[in-house]
């Protein structure tokens, strides 16, 4: 099950980078598993990874390879099928043996590859297939593979994620595309997911750096599917240079500033598609909380709501239960909350107000404002100006089959 | 579905109290859904309520009532099928109401009645029918309805829940009796909880709050069955002083010593008896991390072990996913985690060690240690001496079933 349309969009090739797609044979024979990305030698990269302190093996050998190669990697390696998380030392080993190959492929110094991996956890990783298709993933590298990696990352989604734009800044044509994978253990801070996002502008690192933060913290670390962090996110971040423009002088120029605008576009576009495709969806929820003191508290009123379970529920249902937005609003840790100050509203509807059900809300306009795919939560908490808002799923029969029967 | 053994044992009268139920008529016909306690006048009380922000109109007015009458209130008032929550200031009367008709009928003062209701939220009370069922239920009284009370607080119960103690100290017989409902809701900080214990037992005001909020501190708050924390919750503690005896001097006497043992396994008994009766529960999981620098760390790592849908459905499933369980512990937010020292263990199994599967771990061992329905998952953090344990249920197609169809 998934919400929306699952069109993807035409993904612009972006000069200077390339991707490969192959079937390597980790998962089940003729499903893509094995992507490598090329990255031009003019090109700079910035990267966040998961912060749970069980991140799988590819991370630590990731983010010592993206400092060891001074932000400059040239190819990221990406299989499916097998997380290699919970797998220790070895897993390590495991990791550096097939960036090894890659690098070895390609004449290249071994810190210049970075590892990726998404799947199951704890099983050893099949070192030899992967590297038996190294070549064969060498080969299929091409500018045009973004539609096809966008398939080749995939796991439990059912359906690729990507978005690509033009824009022009300063008289100058750039192009941005990303594509993502995630459907479950997604949560803030990172979720199963893998995003990877290139632009041909030529950035400095720092920059580039501080781009890729701002645009996470509001988009892929604002939205939750089941509260559970994976131990294997990564998002990674692209400038190939491959313009020839002169790097922004500082983030108030217009170039730093039109590729901000589209790199959020970029990742609000794959962060909202993960949620849409979120294990057993059924609906795509955007919880809004306004009217608070800090942008924090918003935030903590928003994901308790998007992580009830009995909210959760009663949205798989089309229920318009406000008493279980009302109990999760209260049990969000806000001081001196005045519960009586509160508006609660379902796609505009108020439907409570005065720590009541609205006087002037009827059932009947409860059940039309649920009965959409897309429904907005809004809250309005009446004490401040900050505003926060976070995405989200319900919680369906599917969701515990999908994770009841993942392994077995 | 519920985990276990559901046989209520003997709940042995307390001198002092008195229970009555009936069938109002605020569920449908011919279920109990209004309870009487009556108190006598020598009895102390204490009470620890939800702490959510939006408490329902019952939890204000007995939280005020309790002040007002010292301690000392006269009648339990308790109804289910309705909450009475997320109903306002109308709602704060309406529980008034029901409190006077009680007062009024035993000619005692409005604040010595204490009302509790459980059951939907947001419906406005139905004060006609409750007032209308009030001499009925004073003809009800008698000090044998423990168990007719029990199943008359239930709501998406299964089964009543129920446990009584007879314990001697300094030469003197004492007993104690609690009952408790609750399946949905529950996590920490009091759930869609209410229970009652009584002792005969004379203890002093200052003393009776303090065993209380110990014993809620190591037994309901140390359950979860879905995260949520309800509007309603109420623990309530009386020492009826029936039994004559001179309180205990102090907390060392043996006196209180004993009476803390025994309301700690009264209550630790039906905290675990709404676990066993959580919504769609098909296991019932201890979780005991040991090995911490504080017990709130473990408790930390506990509690997303036990809050982690993705665990939570592989419970569900009997898959000994260990790497679930690893990626739980590695985001409960621990500084400085050495993944490389935990243990992890399924009933006495060494699942994963130094961050990967255990050396000695085959899936034959793992499947057998998730067959029973009681399932111990052990977690040695190896870094100091403090140990926290919660008790929780899996996910289960029932508990979104339930969850998703109560209000339709």
């Amino acid at each position: 099950m998934a919400v929306g349309d699952d069109k993807l969009g035409k993904l612009h090739p972006v000069p200077g980078f390339r991707l490969g797609t192959v079937s390597a044979g980790i998962k089940r024979p003729g499903r893509p598993d094995l992507v490598l990305m090329e990255l031009a030698s003019t090109a700079h990269t910035a990267a966040v990874f998961t912060r749970n302190a069980f991140c799988a093996a590819p991370v630590t050998v990731a983010r010592d390879n993206l400092q060891s190669c001074a932000g400059k990697p040239r190819y990221l390696l990406t299989n499916t099928g097998n997380a290699n998380a919970g797998t220790g030392q070895q897993g390590i080993a495991a990791a550096r043996a097939c960036t090894a190959t890659v690098a070895d492929f390609a004449a290249m110094d071994a810190k210049s590859v970075l590892p990726f991996s998404t799947g199951v956890i704890g099983e050893p990783l099949p070192v030899g297939v992967i590297q038996a298709a190294v070549p064969a993933v060498f080969e299929a590298l091409t500018a045009d593979g973004w539609t096809e990696a966008a398939r080749g990352i995939m796991t439990t989604d059912t359906r690729p994620k990507g978005h690509s734009l033009k824009f022009s800044a300063a008289g100058q044509a750039y192009v941005i595309t990303g594509i993502a994978k995630g459907a479950g253990m997604i949560r803030p801070n990172m979720a199963t997911m893998l995003a990877y996002v290139a632009t041909d502008m030529a950035v400095e690192p720092g920059q580039l750096h501080e781009l890729l933060a701002q645009a996470v913290d509001t988009t892929f670390n604002r939205i939750t599917v089941d509260g559970d962090t994976s131990t294997n996110d990564a998002c990674v971040l692209v400038a190939t240079g491959a313009a020839g423009n002169t790097p922004p002088a500082d983030t108030a120029s217009p170039l730093y500033q039109a590729l901000r605008a589209a790199l959020e576009q970029i990742c609000l576009s794959l962060a909202q598609g993960l949620v849409r495709d979120g294990e057993g969806a059924s609906k795509f929820v955007t919880v809004q909380v306004n009217g608070g003191h800090t942008e924090q508290e918003c935030l903590d009123v928003a994901f308790t709501i998007a992580h009830s379970p009995l909210v959760k529920t009663a949205l798989f249902a089309s229920d318009p239960n406000w008493g279980r937005l009302l109990a999760a609003i209260g049990r969000a840790g806000l001081e001196d909350l005045d519960v009586n100050r509160i508006g609660v509203y379902l796609n505009d509807v108020l439907i409570a107000s005065e720590g009541c059900r609205a006087a002037s809300y009827t059932e009947e306009q409860g059940v039309a404002a649920m009965a959409p795919e897309d429904i907005v939560v809004r809250v309005e908490l009446n004490r401040g100006s900050a505003s926060g808002t976070v995405w989200t799923t319900d919680f369906s029969y599917d969701y515990v089959r999908i994770n009841a029967e993942y392994r077995s």
